[in-house]
């Protein structure tokens, strides 16, 4: 089933809103970060949109999505394109609606902010420290990512040990919606609605507003500390992270030999062995110390607040080692590495933890971040994995499950085998509503495409479009 | 063993120093909020000091404390006397060292503030607004509470759901501590070294500069939810609570039918029934709202958000509702109520709760105050209690420790007795330091005063020198 679409006409419809074609430009906006994962590199190398259209307000939005649903054109939206399964690519063509240029900070208010959906984070953030505020919340890509990406394919990340994820209910304000039909319509959504759009790919919806809460802004201090063994640097990143007084905005651990062998810029400051990284409001510095003075094996390595203008300058920030830039770092030295995503769960405790780690290391890399999940301090992990067959990367997923741990599957391009192997059923109604021809980012959405598909059998879902496409490249 | 102190001398040693000696004054000086407590009311209704000193800066402190401490002359701190356990009554008599005129916000920075010991909480946090800052807690006495009696004899309060208590590290920054010696000396506490004196009833030095935290302000929003049971309301307020992207400063539950009965001025609002008392920040008010909505016996019965400025004016804040203002407004209707303070063990969960109200109601009317403890939201009680006499109050605290529930016994004025009834080593060895011939409020320290006094013998510690004055006074 090769698809063929009518750009000619797409472009003739769209009238004067910015366009680009040409084949390798296209391809690049195609494309994010899902390369970490060897088996998304594998299924999502060939996938290319035919089209790029660079609205710049709503109006436009609604034109484009107008001139494609006419012509049974899908439309992929992309913010930043900083997603790691694939989140913003076009598995079956068409146009790639980019997002990037309407990036307006829109109005700043106390304790929330409204940005167009390609607002960058660090920008938004820049434009709202006059008033005192910041973000709750950004993933690692904070420099380049935007609002909407981030709400639309994010969870959280850092900032997350102090507010939870994007799921949960004050995380996202309110979100500006556009369906994708004949007459596109506007809807705002606030409250429970927002888990209709959160983190949903741009399946159910073009966001083209998003409304965000903020919290006081400091200036945070990056702290490393280092331990002598990974279980020892995890007790003490939970014991931190259950430290109610101590502000704190990220709490990671990562294990030997990662930091001393991946954090190529930190090398000198952080010996081979183990460290904690973690982002300190200033006014918690002094309890941050009497905290860790305890730990008679922990050292700081270092801490931003006594470092030398020289010597932070060639230093990237704390949260740029933390969640998949952890990852990132390990890939550019060793490109064998990938990386899984896993919930240990709170009942099992620091055992669970150790008890994997052992098990696999020094094939599996251990990596923690701590976070607060429904009102607890959680772990979760990307523990680095050297990578060597699928069939191996599936035996340490199979033994994770069987240990007691949860993992959601980076090396899966769809919502539900991403997550909890569940159907949405509230973002399926919702894409029912929005998207009644199935145009937005195809593919994406197990329980729209197969509704009878079993999780259960052991078998990834393939989608037929992007089969299609690739044969179609092919020939 | 009546004492009788050389109070001319001590006036002539602090020279132009404002003192007061008119007994009628001097007794309201020496007064607290201890007669919540039918017991202490018994205990300690006779206690006045002899002399009322009010410095105005830290010389004038010095000058006091050397003065005393010549004349061996007992010298009790006092904030703004709103505790309520004794904390700022002076036993055995003698210099009653008021700070109230040492009132000033020194300076403002970003997530910190530094006030002199007598500034009142309101106060700081009006002069913090303009940076869009205030404190991250206050007791339900915020209007009229001093900062550094908060820090010596409080424990946290509202704000605490979100931060934990006083006793936290990082929830006071720095204390300056004034020694009682001949030549008295400022001591500089920050990191663990602030416990030695947070919560020591100014029995080991005189607080003469606090340094706080400061988090971001907001116009909080004080909600009112109405339920059909205590446990209903319970478990909202648990799970409301481990909401962690609902920013809130207030999480109370207090039973029928003490909301009707006894929050006078919000009778109209809250038909007789149960209810939960909140703040929330504005930009929560939407997650809230969702949150909420699945309880389907919940009923917001007050909105400060959508109530007119009429109706808002003869209105108490909600915080004045809460912690022991709960207390305080059954006492103005039922003078036969008094309190205790509970703390709920959350391995054993909601189920403690509901069995210790089942069994005690209505002598006992549910009080709930959630709290964030080691990283946890955790259960706090205030219940109250229709007195009958302190045989029966004991029984009720003796079924409560034999159900598993913790008492922290406000009818005791020892800081042993209303705590963990164990000595606090740090304070104890700070107090040798700081106060060697032991004239810094008397009577408070068991530890101090009775080093082999035996807790579990289940007398009560009676200080020798609060009996010795009554006897003097009557004599």
């Amino acid at each position: 089933m090769s698809r063929a679409y009518d750009i000619a006409a797409f472009r003739e419809k769209i009238g004067a809103i910015r366009s680009e074609e040409n084949p390798v430009l296209v391809k690049q906006k195609s494309r994010d970060f899902y390369w970490y994962s060897p088996v998304l590199k594998r299924e999502l190398d060939a996938v290319t949109a035919d089209i790029v259209v660079s609205p710049t307000n709503e109006a436009e939005v609604a034109n484009v999505l107008a001139a494609a649903h006419t012509l049974g054109i899908p439309v992929t939206p992309r913010g930043a394109g900083t997603g790691n399964y694939g989140q913003a690519m076009p598995l079956t063509g068409g146009v790639l609606l980019n997002l990037a240029d309407m990036n307006k900070v829109v109005s700043i208010g106390r304790g929330r902010v409204v940005c167009e959906p390609g607002a960058i984070l660090i920008d938004i953030d820049k434009a709202t420290a006059a008033s005192g505020q910041e973000l709750r919340m950004f993933p690692s890509t904070r420099g380049t990512a935007s609002v909407a990406g981030f709400v639309a394919g994010g969870s959280g990340g850092v900032g997350s040990i102090t507010w939870g994820g994007l799921r949960d209910f004050g995380n996202v304000l309110r979100l500006r919606v556009m369906t994708m039909e004949a007459h596109p319509r506007a809807l705002e959504l606030t409250g429970a609605d927002l888990h209709k759009a959160v983190h949903a790919y741009g399946t159910n919806g073009i966001i083209t507003e998003v409304e965000m809460p903020l919290t006081a802004a400091y200036d945070w201090v990056d702290l490393i500390v280092g331990f002598e063994s990974f279980d020892a640097a995890a007790a003490y990143g939970l014991a931190l992270g259950e430290q109610d007084g101590i502000l704190k905005k990220l709490v990671t651990v990562v294990a030997n030999p990662a930091p001393h062998d991946y954090f190529l810029r930190h090398r000198s400051l952080v010996p081979a062995g183990k460290s904690v990284v973690i982002l300190i409001a200033p006014q918690s510095l002094d309890a941050f110390a009497a905290f860790t003075r305890p730990f008679r094996r922990a050292k700081v390595l270092f801490d931003s607040s006594r470092a030398s203008p020289e010597a932070l300058k060639g230093l990237p920030p704390n949260y740029e080692l933390t969640w998949n830039h952890t990852t990132l770092r390990a890939l550019r030295v060793d490109p064998s590495i990938t990386y899984l995503q896993v919930r240990y769960p709170e009942s099992m405790g620091l055992g669970l933890i150790k008890r994997i780690h052992d098990k696999f290391a020094p094939e599996v890399i251990g990596h923690l971040e701590f976070i607060r999940f429904n009102g607890k301090i959680a772990c979760a992990g990307l523990p680095m994995v050297r990578f060597t067959s699928e069939a191996r990367l599936q035996e340490i997923i199979d033994e994770h499950e069987a240990m007691g741990a949860m993992i959601f599957n980076p090396h899966r391009y769809t919502l539900e085998e991403g997550g909890m192997k569940q159907t949405d059923a509230v973002q399926l109604a919702f894409k029912r509503e929005t998207d009644p021809q199935g145009l937005l980012n195809p593919g994406k959405m197990v329980a729209w495409e197969d509704p009878n598909f079993d999780f259960a059998a052991g078998k990834n879902f393939l989608f037929p479009g992007l089969e299609a496409r690739a044969l179609a490249a092919e020939g």
